[in-house]
């Protein structure tokens, strides 16, 4: 349990009741390696905290195949946004990329707890700035670079989430093909796999 | 005055003193077609709600073109929030696409605002969390759709967005070459400039 308070309290400042109140509001949940957590079409009613391994947002493309839009490794939040906060359908899945388990916090625990403790809307708000910046600058390097530059500028910068997902899906998330990462390391034999 | 507290309005409520209170605590700004707002390698210090005109984010790309990474509209808010929140030199450029007026919040007074009016914390959440999402939508696009594709599914789904910034700028935000814009438009010539 530690570790999602302490994620919090990096932030913000909680006090005992607080965390308890916390404690008191999700619900710990596993999911196996694939395993669909929301599917796309329905509204999604849930914040999602990974507490160990991975979960990522994606869509299906025109060519059927899996296109990850966000992940979220050890540490991270992740639900669609849009359809959790309008009570939207999404268009996204969320899908467990390897044995899960992650702290799940339902619209209605959450908003009781942002009442209870107002501190939370200071940290949600941090941590949805930070996603924010951390899409927009995706966004220019999608923009400005070639897709070996992005790769190589991605693990050297982030190397804690490169190697916290698997190749596959670092491939996608930076839109570039598998076939194509496997050829960039290949060219380049000093970079091992995760 | 009205627009800015009738868009905190929609969202959350605010007595009249915490009207008063965010009044006292911004600069209304005037700034002249591509005058700069905030540079490249400075830290931002402000955050902008866009009262009338239009101001973006860019880069300058390794080719040495403007490339429009974000744009707000009237009613809309922009900083960089990874510098600005981070005090972190920026490595993009705030500039007023035209003649605009702002309504211009140091980081001073904005801390001030939220500690006095801690709705405002569950405002800048909720706007944060809505411009992840759009970001997030955005790069599905761009992993999905052909340049052609995007434009049009862009002008159709936000056409109060199209309509109100030049056709370069939304080129440039939709990664697509001003050229290639007028090669589109002229193969469609029901689309009028906005």
């Amino acid at each position: 349990m530690k570790n999602l308070i302490d994620e919090i309290k990096k932030i913000v400042a909680l006090s005992k009741q607080d965390e308890e109140l916390i404690k008191s509001n999700y619900h710990i949940e596993k999911y196996t390696k694939k395993q669909i957590i929301e599917n796309h079409g329905t509204k999604y009613n849930n914040l999602y905290f990974v507490k160990n391994g991975c979960i990522q947002l994606c869509l299906i493309n025109n060519k059927g195949i899996e296109q990850t839009i966000q992940f979220s490794i050890k540490g991270w939040w992740l639900t669609d946004f849009d359809s959790f906060n309008y009570e939207k359908q999404s268009f996204y899945q969320l899908k467990a990329i390897s044995n899960t388990e992650v702290y799940k916090f339902s619209r209605t625990n959450l908003n009781t707890l942002r009442i209870e403790i107002p501190e939370l809307e200071r940290y949600f708000r941090i941590v949805a700035e930070r996603a924010y910046s951390a899409a927009l600058y995706r966004i220019s390097l999608m923009m400005n670079m070639s897709k070996e530059q992005r790769y190589f500028n991605y693990i050297n910068n982030f190397p804690k989430f490169a190697k916290n997902v698997p190749q596959y899906i670092l491939a996608s998330y930076l839109g570039l093909s598998p076939e194509y990462l496997s050829e960039i390391r290949n060219k380049n034999t000093n970079i091992k796999p995760a």
